[in-house]
């Protein structure tokens, strides 16, 4: 595999309203974008510094996968997952697939800001649940 | 504060050896420095993506800060901080200060590969640790 850059970190965080202060502080720059994606159940906002963005993640429900990772960090927040840039991510999975790394995409799928996504899981890669991401054309 | 990108992120593992393989994969790039850093108790090795740079940190000793974080985390690693690349790490400290936000280090110190650095408290900082580098001149 070969990603050009870290594309994001995806930060749990109880409330985007009581956070976004603190990280348009921290990157110096104003959050750009917010976004919900239904079939996450979580509500999205972005800030930029250099290559990478932070992606802020909210629960917009309780059975949302980072309602619980909210709740089994002691309501806390926290980076949930790291996202890396690659130019085909049906390639990218075919390589990891190869390489015996465990799946939990078998398919790149549509994700925020119009990407495509996969996952692949914690327990091959060394508990850093890990995103691959896809430029859209 | 104005970082200029994300200079590093710290993934505690237990063991850099059995890790090593997996980083190197994913970056697509091989461990291109291990450093010892005594005062932290910690065994880094570094890979890089883009402007970021995976630092992987293994404790030396039992009461290194990065055993305790694995042991909390059942055994397992994970990603430990977020590391801001900054101009000037001192002045980064009085703009944090100012905006209330709790440090862990009041001033710049060493950290590897001849950075300087600083934390600020994971309290103030949504719980991720967060550090300030400032690359040497």
């Amino acid at each position: 595999m070969k990603p050009t850059h870290i594309e994001h970190l995806g930060i749990a965080v109880p409330s985007i309203e009581e956070a976004a202060p603190f990280f348009e502080f921290l990157t110096g720059s104003p959050c750009y974008a917010i976004e919900v994606v239904e079939d996450q159940k979580v509500k999205t906002a972005f800030f930029k510094v250099g290559q990478t963005k932070i992606e802020l993640l909210e629960p917009t429900s309780e059975d949302s996968t980072i309602a619980k990772f909210i709740e089994k960090n002691g309501g806390r927040g926290g980076v949930h997952h790291v996202a890396f840039n690659v130019e085909n991510v049906a390639e990218a999975l075919k390589e990891a697939e190869a390489a015996g790394i465990q799946l939990i995409d078998k398919a790149p799928r549509k994700g925020a800001e119009n990407l495509m996504i996969a996952f692949l899981h914690p327990k091959s890669t060394k508990s850093v649940l890990t995103e691959l991401c896809e430029q859209p054309k």
